[in-house]
């Protein structure tokens, strides 16, 4: 069933026993959301845990401190902030599925996991919506202010993504009204960047190709350059942004070297030329501005492929 | 003599034939101000003018676009945005000092020129002080809104830097429910970089030395890497906090080659060693986070002697 933030709210106050779920490849806003809720039922007297989330970004796990289920912890209620579907379950949650009691969700694309659906997909993170559930149930202390902010924070890189809205910034504002250290918050996600990261940055830069008057912008990530740099897949998170952001770059192309023969392409485009179009000539798709596909070839062959597909899609 | 924003309001209501100036290697604050005050003051039907100037970036130059003065424009009325004092004022706005009607600011620095001066330090950015006083003068269009979301969000570094308060947040967002293209603004100001940026980024990176297991970063701009890639001050404009960020390090120095023999060196430190005193070893000075000096030796000798001073107030 749909419900609104208060009846939501008035649900959670009505149980015990409460066990929440994060998302695969946990983000802030989903760790944020899962430690502020934890936090928010602890603080009207009721035993919550988060689930253990194997994949968690060392960013953030300060936020659960003294926050995780042991294995014997039996819940009575399971609640899954910022889950929009099957697939984005962790394998040690999967079994939760079948009995999961609430789902608290901001994305378009939830199926409707969960007896009751807290649902609102005007807002850029799920701690938007979060924050009018916990102001319902009692007061927002600076403890569980510190990693909603965080939550919409991150979910909206700090302001700056195309989702943010007034209402992001008046959440923000909202919590830091309460005396959080958006500070410190801020330096560790936005203004830190570990050594390898920037030397995969510095070696992307080094051998990015620009085609049509720099318009098309090529970048490649070899499993060369990973080994030389004993890369893992969190040091290349969210590459593309980075050359996304390269001024004149209407097509930025992302290419990764998964295994010999095995290139994955993520293609950014700024208008003119449709990203789906270009991915779905190689057998992929996606949106307008952001699309991917696989192509089973060497790294030059790939880069051709996806060079000739753009230049297909902009000459029609 | 000091007033508020309403007075400010009431004064600019009773003027007409209005100058504008901003201040020396003009910021999106400053020229963001400029934008949005000229806007408010034509849609009283005044006649308001920006005094051109010359360091404009091109990045700010769509703001200013038909607001320009010409050299016969004589204004009845001066106002300065966001100059603190005197070493601000630009060349060709000099002569104005002398006859400056109102200055609205908002920096703790702020030496008081001006027959009137609307000063609030506990703005983040001019724009936020401007956003009262153009309120109370008539309705704040999107037009005028769209530069002043510039002016706050530039001088907040999109709401991460640590000047960031509720108040910055709350005005974004009242600019953004007017209909501002804020995602044109923010790509263009936060999520773009020119390719010589990514260059000299990837160098430094390439060149950087770090010490004492990484939390001691030094990083040189030397005459050959600026020669190199046909870099400009602009171009490096801001270097230190890109060599600031990088996880772990606790002093984060960055050594700019002027000339042969003159290294200017710049220190960001994070709790434990104070800059200032780093500096003023080397006859600089600053503040507890962040200092400067100039070394006037080779470039590996002033490494070597930054590199002693940390040293030595750390072991203090």
């Amino acid at each position: 069933m749909n419900i609104d933030y208060r009846k939501t709210a008035s649900l959670l106050t009505a149980k015990d026993n409460i066990l929440i779920i994060s998302h695969r490849r946990p983000d802030g806003d989903t760790i944020g959301c899962a430690a502020a809720l934890c936090l928010g039922l602890r603080n009207l007297g009721k035993a919550a845990y988060i689930l253990p989330n194997p994949d968690t970004n060392s960013l953030f796990l300060p936020y659960l401190e003294g926050k995780l289920a042991r294995g014997d912890f039996v819940p009575d209620y399971v609640v899954a902030v910022d889950i929009a579907g099957k697939e984005l379950y962790t394998q040690n949650s999967i079994s939760y599925i079948d009995r999961l009691d609430l789902c608290i969700d901001h994305h378009a694309s939830n199926e409707g996991l969960g007896k009751d659906i807290c649902l609102d997909i005007t807002c850029a993170s799920c701690g938007e919506l979060l924050f009018d559930i916990l102001k319902e149930m009692g007061p927002v202390t600076p403890e569980i202010a510190l990693p909603l902010y965080v939550a919409v924070s991150t979910d909206t890189g700090c302001f700056v993504y195309n989702n943010t809205t007034a209402r992001s910034h008046r959440v923000a504002a909202a919590l830091m009204d309460l005396g959080i250290d958006y500070k410190w918050a801020n330096k560790r996600h936005f203004r830190t960047k570990s050594y390898k990261r920037l030397k995969i940055e510095s070696m992307i830069t080094d051998q990015m190709e620009r085609f049509d008057g720099g318009t098309v912008v090529i970048a490649t990530v070899t499993l060369d350059m990973m080994r030389a740099l004993s890369a893992t897949e969190e040091d290349v998170e969210d590459i593309s942004a980075f050359v996304g952001q390269i001024e004149g770059a209407q097509t930025a192309v992302t290419l990764r070297e998964i295994q010999p023969l095995e290139c994955k392409i993520s293609v950014r485009t700024l208008g003119g030329v449709n990203a789906n179009s270009v991915c779905a000539l190689l057998g992929g798709g996606g949106h307008e501005g952001a699309g991917g596909c696989t192509v089973f070839d060497t790294v030059p062959a790939a880069k051709a492929a996806i060079l000739a597909a753009i230049r297909t899609v902009k000459n029609r």
